[in-house]
């Protein structure tokens, strides 16, 4: 089995990367990245691609001989505000070339899109359903939302058997803070857990849909495993999270690391970021994402020690 | 002011221009078609512009100067379902030029895009509202759900200012069977009008949701003519229709033109046209469309009439 990953030294694409290595099925893995910079194991499986999909051919170097292909590359939500050329340019039509590029292998892969909880926007009802209106308030946001139409129609045709995964926030990410505008929803427990401050730039109250990194890569394998009888014609899925509020997040950290670190933790308003932030909604009806077999992360708390545990793991790994 | 219509020479672009000419602010009009073939009474202010939106520069033709824009131009459903290509190329690719012309002259045009009922498909609640979600079943509902987005994400970046109207299926269209998969709803009238049997590819009691030709054209008009204040951020609007089944529309053309006309339909079951059209909905909540001031047909009937009389004026504008 071929598998390649778009974004694939990302994040996200890193970590579903080593989860995939662990099953021996797996010949090939293609990691395509603008910057392939984080480092990897060496398996003689992973091929490091370095490929903006914006540029003549890249698509199709992703595409070809895959049986799986993973579309994570995107540009982030506070990023694609800042330049909406850049994020219609990769978010839109990046996403419509490489849909075109695994049609044309005619192998009808296996095409998991990463959209987000970002396609929706107020007016929010209190609880998101699979037939609630997408409406983003953001031009990333709207991005994904293209994407989600274009892998449908492109499964509908029999093109690609696709799967469009609406990811909660991620928390909590590791490294550096990004170019998402919920990039402080780690920051707030990342940088105080090694003693930096961080600023917190909308208030206590703000509810957020979030989910660990684990069940994010567990999710996304699953996504990838299901067959298409088991998915039905409806190939878009809003993935479980949990729904908690900043001031539950600041209390968890205290819980877990101690008063004093919770206290790093600032709040000092940002328009911009709050505003994308607060379009999003925090409370989903996830009934056919479970019943598809999909995670669901029990209680925030866990989300911190999973954190640490990974950050000594990978300590660990580093000295070893 | 500089008017624009993409699809100028089809049959709504054509009594779109009509009715623009009337207002005699209208200082130019430029008609923008694969094939203005359609005859123009001559108007000094009328400009036709033979452009292929997928070929470099024709978008920025259109665009330039021009403080409204209609985008009607589209490869309707049945045949953007045979040409999946082709459909993606002129709905989904040659919109996102057109916004990045409209978006490149700075002057922020008003922006009308037609869209469709089309957008939607099953599961179908009873009614569809502002809230429902978009699930398109074929290649032109899902190339208009991706302009939808695009217009609006262009509007809320200020790029244009745009609005979206879902068309109701026109009801009854002049002139031969088009691409349209809904074709045969006007050609179920039309041609028996014309002493011709026609072909039903649905069953008696498949529900449709219809819209007159006039009533198009007033909400075309009107939606370039609200204000960006009366809409509001969402700039998506189901526009008014009425219901009606097969079985009303044929026993209406028996009550308006005798029973002998009404037996030329002939129910001949085609499952292609069939599972597109009955992917539609039938039932809107248009109560937003009606407050922003929106036109509706009150009965079926009035359409077959309408129809005759526009036809009986054509007839009469020709012999004079």
């Amino acid at each position: 089995m071929q598998i390649a990953i778009t974004g694939g030294c990302g994040f996200l694409g890193h970590r579903l990367a080593r989860a995939l290595l662990a099953d021996p099925r797996v010949e090939r893995l293609v990691l395509a990245d603008v910057a392939p910079a984080r480092p990897f194991p060496e398996d003689a499986r992973v091929a490091l691609l370095r490929a903006d999909l914006s540029q003549a051919g890249m698509a199709e170097s992703v595409a070809e001989g895959a049986d799986v292909i993973f579309h994570l590359a995107a540009v982030l939500s506070g990023q694609a505000e800042a330049d909406f050329d850049l994020g219609m340019s990769v978010n839109v039509d990046a996403t419509r070339r490489l849909l075109e590029a695994a049609r044309a292998g005619g192998r009808r892969p296996r095409f998991v899109f990463a959209s987000s909880l970002a396609v929706f926007g107020p007016p929010l009802p209190p609880v998101i359903t699979d037939d609630t209106a997408v409406h983003p308030h953001s031009s990333y946001g709207a991005g994904k939302a293209v994407g989600e139409l274009l892998v449908a129609d492109y499964s509908r045709r029999g093109y690609v058997d696709g799967r469009v995964v609406r990811l909660p926030t991620i928390c909590v990410r590791p490294g550096r803070p990004n170019a998402a505008a919920s990039s402080f929803v780690s920051g707030i427990i990342r940088e105080p857990l090694h003693g930096e401050s961080a600023v917190c730039p909308a208030g206590p109250d703000l509810e957020l849909w979030l989910s660990s990194p684990r069940a994010a890569i567990r999710n996304l394998e699953h996504a990838a495993s299901l067959s298409g009888e088991a998915l039905g014609p409806n190939r878009i899925i809003n993935l479980p999270g949990i729904t908690v509020t900043v001031a539950e997040i600041v209390a968890s950290l205290g819980r877990v690391a101690g008063p004093e670190v919770a206290a790093r933790v600032v709040f000092r308003e940002d328009p911009v970021a709050r505003r994308i932030v607060s379009s999003w909604p925090a409370r989903f009806d996830v009934k056919r994402a479970l019943e598809l077999g999909f995670s669901q992360d029990r209680e925030f708390e866990a989300l911190i020690r999973e954190f640490l545990e990974d950050e000594a793991a990978e300590k660990a790994g580093r000295a070893s």
